[in-house]
């Protein structure tokens, strides 16, 4: 793994709810820390559905996933890219490109694609069809692929 | 802030999506840093939930924020307390008391109660009536709070 997460977000997490609770009241390293815990939950969510995918399938298992990456997408991640969350803060270190800021229509088009395809994916997945599950699981990866070519630093 | 988040999740979301998906098949370092993303992103949802019960109530973003938690609660986070996951690995830090692990009926009981606590937060949050959210979010709170008394280390 490239860089290790060398923090207790247990700990982050008593301090988000602690302090205030927007992120215009988050500083920036702590924006840049949510969203980064955002995209790794759903990471591990989107690895659940591929292993299902190419093994056994567990619908059950594969409808909270993809409840849970759709329920992520929609919470509003957009208020965590905040000013001066376009850099490294620190030991704190963002692979967003500062690009990302200068083109926020462009990024607000893909970030609705991204909302989309994980609402479908979520409403495909509670029918439980493996092979469309499939299709829609693929679409979500297109969307979330679509970003992270413009906008993710390799 | 405590501790400070030195990795970009995003790479480690790819790292996850690329490789084995399952909780066994992580190393206990990614099982432990997935679980602190996990409770990272719910305290941020925490955190906007009780910022419009002090201030002006937003019903969109306090359901979607509830919707996330209940989603992240109902995910399997189980599966990412594997063997190994007890203690400090290198930089990856855990908050886990080591009791944790030796009382597992114990905390199926209070992940169970945090679990409903959250599936009925969301319920509620969907109605939109203040009142029931603040009574609701409260309870969740406590759940949270049973387990963290009992086995997070301070």
């Amino acid at each position: 793994m490239k860089r290790m997460l060398t923090s207790s977000a247990v700990g982050l997490a008593a301090v988000v709810f602690a302090s205030a609770a927007f992120a215009s009241d988050l500083k920036p390293e702590e924006q840049i820390q949510i969203r980064q815990a955002g995209y790794s939950f759903m990471g591990w969510n989107m690895g659940k559905i591929k292993a299902n995918l190419q093994g056994e399938y567990n619908a059950e298992q594969v409808s909270a996933a993809a409840n849970t990456i759709a329920a992520i997408a929609n919470s509003g991640m957009g208020a965590l890219y905040g000013p001066g969350t376009d850099k490294n803060i620190g030991d704190v270190k963002t692979e967003v490109k500062p690009e990302l800021f200068e083109n926020m229509e462009d990024v607000g088009r893909l970030a609705h694609d991204f909302v989309a395809a994980a609402d479908n994916l979520a409403s495909v997945a509670a029918g439980g069809d493996k092979a469309a599950v499939k299709s829609a699981f693929g679409d979500l990866g297109a969307a979330c692929k679509a970003c992270h070519k413009k906008y993710r630093a390799d």
